[in-house]
């Protein structure tokens, strides 16, 4: 209980910048860099050394002063707060291009986030066998095949007017993380989360960056 | 002048938080909704109403008091300053399934992120004609296209090992926004920017927020 009043303490932006800090990490410890200084992590991850000091201040003493942070200890520590030092079970509804790009990356896995079953309503596209064996299911299996394989994420592709009968059916089988594609906002449960990805917001981030720089 | 000065006094985090305003309101707007509050506004995005008029303070005087902000002049400002009440042209270089999800999404059409040329290298592919009568080109073209064409932002969705090289062919053509979804990180000249898109950070704080949950 310790740990989860500690995890609590952690400001939502320093959460955010977590999985931004766990990349550059895990490219040192694999070169075998036993220690990074706040300046090179804030360059590698493109935030300000200050920042870096003052999100890393949050969860423990991994600084030595002057040098610089262990990198093993630091990667561990911010993978178990994010929840990355373990494998997520996660389900694609939807296996059109997105889908399929999603269901085919390599980061995923590298990750921990493993797709165990596909759905699609495609009549051409039910009974496809897929890499690892995942056969595409209709989406009326959902239930039954969530439960059977005891999923915890459900990754929506489908078409817009979909979406939401899908997450509901997808609460309802008991996930409760929903990571959405469909350009729409998904209603939710108290007890479930969602995260929407709109890849405009992106854009239009460059696009007012590109605007000042003119 | 005077509105690029006042520009560059808007933080950052609000800049980011703009696209998140502007959808709702968008929807405000077509369904001939004049005024909105800022717990309304809050609701609809998701986060706190002291945030909203934080935010919104920033850029001139919308908000009438008690009553709310008026839905077609803040939408306008918002465009204005994210560079969205303007078209953007646009290339994609990748057309797997990733590049074509992109390619069709209509999100980007309708809210003015035009490709105006597709590239690959893979030789099945180059000639194909897609909608719009763009015609898939070998990339070695991206330099004569991107002056021809004058595009302004190029979508990166090639291998990771490709994406840098691609970048800087972009970059020397005259391209200066580049959105990356290769999981690598892209070295850019000064007067460039660039955009990350990795979709393992949604789901690590889904899975943070999953986590925190039980």
């Amino acid at each position: 209980m310790a740990k989860n009043s500690k995890k609590k303490k952690i400001p939502e932006p320093t959460i955010e910048r977590l999985p931004l800090y766990s990349r550059p990490l895990e490219e040192l410890l694999e070169a075998d860099v036993p220690v990074v200084s706040s300046e090179t992590l804030a360059k590698l991850c493109g935030v300000n050394p200050a920042q870096v000091r003052k999100d890393l201040a949050y969860f423990g003493e991994f600084g030595v002063r002057g040098v610089g942070y262990e990198v093993s200890s630091l990667l561990k520590e911010i993978k178990s707060i994010l929840g990355t030092d373990r494998k997520w079970r996660l389900c694609l509804v939807g296996l059109g291009n997105l889908g399929s790009a999603l269901f085919e990356n390599q980061n995923f896995k590298r990750r921990g986030y493993i797709f165990v079953a596909v759905f699609d309503s495609d009549p051409a596209k039910i009974g496809r066998i897929l890499e690892n064996g995942i056969v595409v299911e209709h989406p009326k299996k959902i239930e039954e095949v969530v439960q059977k394989l005891d999923i915890e994420i459900g990754v929506i592709t489908t078409p817009p007017l979909e979406a939401q009968r899908i997450a509901e059916v997808l609460f309802s089988a008991g996930v409760r993380a929903v990571l959405n594609f469909a350009p729409i906002q998904i209603r939710k449960p108290e007890c479930c989360v969602v995260e929407n990805v709109d890849f405009t917001v992106s854009l239009e981030n460059l696009a007012y960056h590109l605007a000042k720089l003119h």
